[in-house]
């Protein structure tokens, strides 16, 4: 019967139903695979409003998709009503000047980035789903990425919103101001929320000037905490310029040169802590080009560098003389799925840590390691400049008791040091169990009691985030 | 009785009754006074605790209090308990690579600053009332400044906080993450919420690098667009390193003259949009004097204002050459407070709208006020870059409905333009009639679902913040 009323309210074309669902049926990743009751495709925030209204009333689980790429299993669906924000996909208005972007939910971060850029401006938070990923999930998430260093989680870079509750109220927090007290904070709240207390439907988002030139380099640091004084060198002599400090280690460097042969190597020689460092620059000094055609930001950088070399705080450096080398840099670091995966069997996590203690979180899982699996090998890619640890470990069995004993030993450590099991990716379904074993008590019964204020009947994406 | 519980519970000494509570019985401001049952001073947080859980056991009003120099009336505690963070003053870390301080809610703001300093590190919001509130008040009130424009607003700067709820319950959210997606944001939930969720008692706080040198000018625009557009340049030209942009009307500049008139003026005419601009310097290619002693940033700023002069982007420009020149400069802006008040009586608002949308406010202000009062003088200072407007109005008449009707033009206006009616200060009991009135009446119902459920006996701050 809620199909008829759905189908009634927002017409036969809004509601797919049977074998049309298949598409959303299923996890990006593979892991999982679901039938929901039928999709609902509305048109507009009354749309959503109508549909969550009915659900409500009926008692029946709505579980909010959009580009439906996240890691965490936060769309399973088994028999909900799946509410797609496909068609919502305007652009709506992009005011230069204050450097916003008014948009629906539906976009797809590509299609952001391109609208922008016709402005000279980006949106600065880019990930691999990019051509997939809709800005309702990205907010929904609290998406990470590459550029979080200088520009911040999606979080930081959404001034308002748009939602619907559970129960079909739609709430206008849609202002583009960068200073506003007025009451409780519901923006952040709704914000990496995973749809458990209201579906995102529009928003006001920061847009930041694109820098004009680039300067990369692949840098070679004696040890972690060696590099941690690496980037703050550079962000003091950039002026917090540092667009990406990428740590990748002497495994992960092993591999990828396994992997890609034909590519040249950085170094002459082999090292243990790797980083790739992009400076962003925009002002004509910086980025007029001199008479070999580089802009004066990569002699800059290369400076800062040599002096760096010089004082013995570096190992090596190279500075990208062209876009090919600044590619090839790149290609190495977004290799990081590829190179990650080509070893089976692997244990994946998505860890944080204080910046000032990656050094004690890896080395503390080296000892674990050796005792878990001697044969094991890790590997690991991080977002170094702000504690996010993707680890990877390549293990010598199969089995399913050694693998769910590295990742209680990674979430140990994590723990132990104050960090967070899950970084970028969410809880989901996935990390429910790690959600109700390392989180605070309290802040759980917080969750808890929010969830239960704001969506009573709990129809809301059930059964994800909160462990019950 | 709970007077005798709570005497017990912490001891004689935690508890101050009669007359010596007089100083926390009085608003900042002097627009309000009250007697309170007691004032509380725990030395820790199962102090706090434990307070709580007897207040609540007994149903007694909680009134949180740091600094006490809120402007919203946000600590008016008659007949209530008031919970004095004054004695958790302890900095009680500070990791200089890492660049976070870990401090406990009574630190007087102006004691982390010279905790930092000692770090080469600043904390970098600031404003007047530094030398007596309390990181936790800053945190309770999302505090704002002069540098929010660089480095946000006071949620921006906090990583991880613990709290203490109305049943006296620990929240442990105390990381140093810059990456957590474990859950809803509590963080940001209790940040901002005055006192009526919960009371934090300790923080994670960032840390930035202190510039090492300023380059600091008055700058004349043809009008607000334009300075918005100079805004946008120089945060080009310098990577984003605008400190400050504060704006400055022409009856302001006149009322200072007239109070100051042993002072320079910056320009030779007088002009409608005067804007003080601070850039903060790290490189040493900035910093290092040249033969003249000054930072090479001054140069450029200079370089850089003089090619805007060429274009017609700006109409004069002077740059600091002298410490005490800035100085001159900066005691301009600070004089905001002297200046709107020296002539009465006042009217003051501080409201915020789109940085593009600053003009669009003011001009339809004129025109309200010439209708309501025509012998009105409006005079403003905003932190044009965020756009925060302290707006005041000279009226001819100390009639209370013109003042009430002024502030209703104010307000009208600002709901029109998508803005807010407390930028900086808050709601407290001051603005819980505007909250009324023009806040989204879903999100109010949000806020009192989320306030009965975390504390369902409505002991916490009572009458602030949410209109019953």
């Amino acid at each position: 019967v809620i199909l008829d009323d759905l189908t009634e309210a927002l017409g036969a074309d809004c509601v797919v139903t049977g074998d049309d669902t298949a598409r959303w049926g299923r996890d990006w990743m593979g892991l999982s695979d679901w039938t929901p009751l039928c999709v609902v495709r509305p048109r507009d925030t009354a749309g959503v409003s109508a549909a969550l209204r009915l659900c409500h009333d009926a008692g029946v689980a709505v579980v909010p998709v959009s580009g439906n790429t996240g890691l965490a299993g936060g769309t399973t669906a088994e028999g909900a009503v799946m509410l797609s924000l496909d068609r919502m996909n305007a652009v709506r208005e992009i005011r230069a000047e204050a450097r916003i972007a008014v948009v629906e939910a539906g976009v797809v971060l590509a299609s952001l980035h391109e609208a922008a850029a016709a402005h000279g401006l980006s949106f600065p938070m880019t990930f691999g789903a990019k051509g997939s990923a809709m800005i309702g999930g990205m907010l929904a998430t609290n998406a990470g990425g590459s550029n979080v260093l200088r520009y911040g989680n999606t979080r930081d870079l959404v001034l308002g919103l748009e939602a619907v509750l559970a129960d079909g109220r739609v709430v206008d927090l849609m202002s583009a101001l960068h200073k506003d007290n007025s009451g409780l904070n519901l923006r952040h709240l709704l914000i990496g929320s995973e749809g458990i207390l209201g579906v995102i439907t529009a928003a006001v988002l920061k847009l930041v000037p694109t820098p004009r030139a680039f300067a990369t380099a692949m840098v070679a640091a004696p040890d972690l905490p060696g590099a941690l004084r690496v980037l703050n060198g550079l962000q003091e002599a950039t002026g917090g310029a540092v667009e990406a400090f990428e740590y990748m280690d002497r495994a992960f460097m092993d591999q990828y040169a396994h992997l890609h042969p034909q590519m040249q190597e950085p170094f002459a020689a082999r090292h243990d802590v790797n980083i790739l460092v992009e400076v962003g620059a925009h002002a004509p000094r910086d980025v007029a080009p001199g008479p070999d055609g580089q802009a004066p930001v990569a002699a800059y950088l290369e400076q800062v560098l040599a002096d760096l070399l010089e004082e013995g705080a570096i190992v090596d450096a190279v500075v990208a003389q062209s876009d090919a080398q600044r590619a090839a840099f790149w290609a190495r670091r977004e290799a990081a799925a590829e190179v990650t995966m080509s070893r089976k069997p692997v244990v994946l996590c998505d860890i944080a840590v204080a910046v000032d203690l990656v050094a004690t979180f890896l080395e503390a899982m080296q000892g674990r390691l050796a005792l878990l699996d001697p044969e094991a090998v890790s590997a690991n890619v991080s977002h170094l400049g702000d504690g996010n640890v993707h680890y990877a470990v390549w293990v010598s069995s199969r089995d399913a008791g050694l693998k769910a004993a590295i990742t209680e030993a990674v979430e140990d450590e994590v723990l132990r040091l104050g960090g967070s099991f899950s970084a970028e990716h969410g809880v989901g379904t996935y990390k429910l169990g790690s959600m109700a074993r390392r989180k605070d008590p309290v802040a759980i019964e917080m969750m808890m009691a929010v969830k239960r204020a704001l969506d009573p009947k709990g129809i809301l994406n059930p059964g994800k985030v909160i462990p019950s």
